[in-house]
């Protein structure tokens, strides 16, 4: 790998004594000449990954923790940008200043992935090769192919061993991969609500999100921007059936239930339905078009593919006959497995698996089934046990890194 | 109610000793003058109900059994057509000469619902108070709506009480409206695989599956049809969708699974992936896509955006304050509840629902809770437990009315 970037590893080092305690962080950037192998064959030159770290890393630095991002997520895990209001990261409850991973004790790198549209290189760039924007071309990356990319950033960063991985769903994905493809570089490996491979619902509700995008005029084969348009429409029908299937049945029940969106008068007697079959009727209704809309302003489409078919792809059994705890042996760190009772994306069942084939391979693990309510945005969500829980493992890794 | 039909119901009367071995059908209709009162305030006039029959009306009309279709069926419950090879009816497994529901017992009617798209008024047809093809004019149809509709189809046909009425699904809502609504003209109702509403999933499943029919630039307002032109892509979303909710997680891994959709050569170096976005690489996406592209050619936007938006309204406990064995106090006749243990669309508790509210307001009632694979598609197939309980229920009505 060969640097292409200003970035003085040397300010990263640990600034004793010094805490965020409103964590304002800036987004970074670094460029790679590559050529990054990808597992598809090919390979992406000259290109950038968007980061962002909290927290210092220390003199040995062994104290950095790779927070790795799901479908519709970015490098800004913490923090928010100054004077940009409401710009908390994705997983700001988790991370931060005496927060359960706390950036007084970790090193903290959030990075963007290949492929996505937060700044990091993705379809909407100029491909180098041919000068024009990448769109449909890019090139089809998977979990493996981000994890070595985040490995490059490590080295330039000058970090050789994380003292944790972790990231929950897709990121829970990735966290896994990095103690198959690097197994002496992670100490620990902290997978939440994620599973081993995506099942056939999965990757079905997947491809229907695929095909409103694809089969929408404006992708225009995926060479929109070219066109000034946007597959909005597509966007929106991936992002509503991303909604559904990240909360549960009933926390959508209490939630929104059958409320009609508002009071309408001169309809039926006394249903209080408008009975019509566009407009807006049910609050559910109201909140999946709202967010529907608000995704297709700011999320790219090409993005959207590629990412979904990373969590298609993502199978480390399958390269072992489908043996788990085969391709589970090669690990070596010790994991936190976490899931939530109610998700039905990736449910318990899944993280069973991995638990199961880590015990068969006898890797070190700790495993917490969280009863809660939210399906799985509950592994983003302030749920006191689950937070509780993630603070006590890291304080054992960091008085584990500090003892050491 | 005003007939305009020249359908002789003597026809329809007792014939001894005849049996349908293999069960020939036609499909037959009835206009009507209306007009029709909608639950909406709405009125519909001139309309016509397609319909079929099976078996014999008796001489005292008290073996007639009403089958109520869902989604995307219609009349054609059971038998075949004359020289076109693979038409059966789609409950032909339950209903014929010797099944559970049988027609040498029984005069078993199936009903196009209004707004359908097999032969009933629909949105494909003129409106004759314009002129014009109804297109997106046609009125919002309610569960109720139909009810009254098939009530008028029986007064036609000379019956007036109905030994059963019976549905799954969709159908299982129209059962249970029946009971509500005419509680006179009903000894029995199976209600199966049904609910006695949506859950808030349930109506976003459907609203997702109608914002892509309806932003299908294809659709035009829903006056596509003057444009030449079906919007195919929503269409094919929307049964996407569907298929995906009617079947279970385990049902799809078993019959899917991650198996790719042919052996690919010149690929990844021992995946087996092509690695693209757009192309199949699942088998379970080819299963889609064909399901999808085979439903967007013969079924009507319109009717998909009515079916599903009857299945939103409907809600009897509504109109008592949420109180359901209130609404269920109504309720005369005795019932069969039946559900599926891995239904995750109308789940088993959505049944206990109406099991518990009909044993709250002391109606008589048997439920079975079938422990099958299959999902909420269950219903329609051949499980032996589900079939020979069907059996022996429709054995006993059978019983019941040739001793009366």
């Amino acid at each position: 790998m060969q640097l292409k970037t200003d970035a003085d590893p040397a300010r990263f080092l640990a600034r004793p004594g010094f805490s965020f305690m409103s964590l304002v962080v800036i987004s970074q950037s670094m460029q790679f000449a590559g050529p990054l192998q990808l597992s598809s064959g090919a390979s992406i030159t000259d290109y950038t990954l968007a980061y962002e770290t909290y927290g210092s890393l220390n003199a040995d630095r062994s104290n950095a923790v790779l927070v790795c991002h799901a479908l519709n997520a970015s490098h800004h895990v913490a923090g928010t940008y100054a004077d940009r209001e409401g710009s908390e990261g994705w997983w700001d409850n988790m991370v931060g200043p005496g927060k359960a991973v706390d950036t007084d004790r970790f090193f903290v790198i959030g990075v963007n992935n290949l492929g996505s549209c937060f700044g990091s290189t993705g379809p909407m760039h100029i491909n180098p090769a041919t000068g024009q924007i990448y769109g449909a071309d890019f090139p089809v990356v998977t979990v493996e192919d981000w994890v070595n990319a985040q490995a490059a950033l490590l080295d330039a960063l000058g970090i050789t061993t994380l003292a944790a991985v972790m990231g929950g769903s897709l990121g829970g994905m990735q966290a896994l991969s990095w103690t198959l493809q690097y197994p002496e570089r992670v100490r620990h490996a902290v997978v939440i609500a994620s599973a081993p491979s995506l099942t056939a619902q999965n990757i079905a509700f997947n491809e229907v999100a695929r095909r409103a995008i694809v089969t929408d005029p404006d992708f225009r084969g995926g060479n929109f921007y070219a066109h000034g348009v946007i597959p909005k429409r597509g966007l929106r029908i991936a992002r509503m059936i991303g909604h559904i299937t990240y909360q549960s049945d009933d926390v959508m029940n209490e939630k929104f239930g059958r409320a009609l969106r508002s009071a309408v008068e001169g309809s039926g007697p006394s249903t209080g339905f408008r009975y019509s079959t566009q407009e807006v009727e049910f609050q559910i209704e109201s909140y999946l078009r709202y967010n529907g809309d608000k995704f297709s302003e700011y999320f790219d489409a090409n993005t959207y593919l590629l990412i979904t078919r990373a969590l298609d792809y993502f199978d480390p059994a399958r390269t072992h006959g489908g043996d788990l705890a085969a391709a589970l042996a090669r690990a070596k760190a010790k994991f936190l497995i976490v899931s939530f009772s109610t998700d039905w994306r990736f449910s318990p069942s899944r993280s069973r698996e991995i638990v199961k084939a880590l015990l068969d391979s006898r890797r070190k693990l700790s495993y917490a089934e969280i009863d809660a309510p939210h399906g799985h945005d509950a592994f983003l969500l302030d749920d006191a046990r689950y937070i509780s829980l993630v603070r006590s493992y890291f304080e054992r890794i960091a008085t584990e890194t500090e003892a050491a």
